[in-house]
């Protein structure tokens, strides 16, 4: 994909009249009104999205995507880049920790090997391997631009292939030793923040090596950004200098996925801190796409509340998680089973001999 | 129940070996540590509290107390209490909200009739009217001192009931028109807290009906607080007057399911605002009980929060939910069934050749 063709995409507004219809639709149904709160809108958002008052969440993919990261290098996590590989091969048998909590579900699991740091793919992952890991971004640029479009372009070409086979719904995950350090790097360039305040703790780290995942996230922002450190990135061509410069490769295929939910009209999911990095990136370079993201759960990292407030999305799970792979996305899915039994199955108020409740506040 | 008898309950400190067994086998998992976050400490939770590292959550129960309120005389909702019987008349049939929202679920639901205006009980509930609805508390003590002892022991052979029957946990449900309203007073009663900041809309109001509901809340408090208006409620036997005093019968047999929960060793997931108090009289009523609570979602009223830092709870979903029937809490039910599997059968670092994530921060 080319940089042109990327920057000039751009996206149609979900159906208004759909969401429109929907809320009334919840509004008759036998309850307080908005008594399911967020999840009433969710249903009605995804609605406008499939331009149907019926939204059909029943046939799920999960978009799993895993590359290495060079400034692990720098002592930034507490395992080395050879975990990457170890997860993905379980996540290709469904055993890793999203493939049991999702056994009993109806959901299938599409892992891509977009930049592991090993010379096969594992069995059961879709070898879309663009380099054996990024750069350590201390010593350069993470990858190379026309890898950074060809990590996108991955990503949309993912959610084309869930459209085609008839997918409706698509979660995101991703595995990468080091990516809440490229993530929060990535946070602290778009939003000109100091990570002082937005490095997290990843998987655990001592005192020490926590102080030194900061410092080096602070050296890569000083190299790669200069004289804008602490600025926001003002443009789409900055924000792919950004990506391309600190990473990674899961990251840039993730804003891929968060575009092609947006060219196809399909409902994204937004897992946890990783993810999110990559909708805040697709939303800076392809405007509109936050109107098919569906946030999922606010997990422990500390930059993760700051991507939600910029994308305007209230995630409905907050338990502290931090554990990736999707797991946060996919929770949602029982409870929009739940949520849409009541939106389709609903008794109405005229059904109940009740008298509809009038909406005040509006 | 005799008043001495539900003053001198002594609640058994759930099994700490147990916890610590179970924070062990979570840590053996090839994740991040912590990595469900407050998931992790839930089903450790629960498993101190059944005596088994490895619990059961499978069989469950919703138990649903209905009231009506005398003060909806007052003009404090939208709908009449009529509406109390109508709903409870649909959860018999399992046709309310949280019956259709769980009918793919493996889960039974015992709706009580606590103190219906109404004549008959309606079909498909058990009958346990009190009296039918409390008094206007702007007008006198809403029930009987015996009477909140009688609803209080129904909550807690409820349970009893449930365990008889082989039920493993319990979620917590309400319907009675006018108990935002009583929920309100009670919190405020409780916390010594002003109902200027803790009334919220319950069902929609009116900004003229709102402030109508805050003043009559206002006055039920100077009418039964007196000179203690504004003062925490400092002892079991003012709790208890309390209680008689603002009302209601659902949630004096709420409070009773939770005070069930803990002498039974059940697990009780509190609900939103109205259950929530609930729990907090059982806790004032009978120290150790929110060992045994498991929150779930954390409601629109306003009360809320504080009920949940009061108690050190933290609910997991936070959707702006406003439906009450125990919606909230059987959400966590497909959540805690994802969470197990990756407990009960989750690859252990061993297992996949990954070493061990060590524990730093404790």
């Amino acid at each position: 994909m080319e940089k042109n063709e990327l920057f000039s995409l751009e996206i149609k507004q979900p159906d208004e009249g759909i969401k429109k219809a929907s809320k009334e639709r919840w509004d008759n149904i036998a309850k307080p009104l908005d008594g399911l709160g967020e999840f009433e809108e969710m249903i009605s958002r995804i609605a406008a999205i499939q331009g149907k008052v019926i939204p059909d969440t029943s046939r799920r993919a999960l978009v799993i995507m895993c590359a290495d990261n060079g400034v692990v290098k720098e002592g930034v996590s507490q395992t080395d880049s050879g975990v990457t590989a170890d997860v993905a091969l379980l996540m290709g048998k469904r055993k890793s920790s999203v493939g049991i909590m999702t056994k009993d579900q109806q959901m299938d699991i599409f892992v891509y090997d977009m930049g592991i740091d090993s010379d096969d793919t594992p069995k059961g992952v879709i070898n879309k391997k663009i380099r054996k890991g990024t750069t350590d971004f201390l010593k350069d640029k993470a990858f190379e631009t026309t890898e950074c479009l060809e990590a996108i372009e991955t990503g949309i070409d993912a959610v084309k292939n869930c459209r085609d086979k008839g997918y409706t719904i698509i979660a995101t995950g991703e595995m990468g030793i080091g990516n809440t350090t490229t993530g929060a790097a990535l946070l602290c360039a778009i939003c000109g923040l100091d990570p002082e305040h937005y490095t997290g703790k990843g998987a655990g780290l001592t005192d020490s090596a926590f102080r030194r995942k900061m410092r080096v996230i602070k050296e890569g922002l000083k190299l790669h950004r200069k004289e804008k450190i602490f600025q926001p990135v003002d443009s789409k061509e900055e924000m792919l200098e950004v990506l391309s410069s600190l990473g990674g490769l899961d990251i840039a295929a993730l804003a891929g996925v968060f575009i092609g939910g947006a060219m196809y009209g399909m409902p994204v999911i937004i897992d946890g801190f990783i993810s999110a990095v990559a909708a805040l990136i697709a939303e800076k370079l392809v405007r509109g796409c936050r109107e098919y993201m569906i946030a999922s759960h606010l997990g422990r990292e500390k930059g993760m509340a700051v991507i939600m407030e910029e994308l305007s999305l209230n995630p409905v799970i907050h338990a502290d998680m931090a554990l990736g792979e999707g797991t946060g996305a996919v929770m949602l899915f029982p409870l929009m089973d739940m949520v849409t039994a009541l939106y389709k199955e609903g008794t109405r108020f005229e059904e109940a001999h009740i008298e509809q409740y009038e909406r005040y506040d509006k």
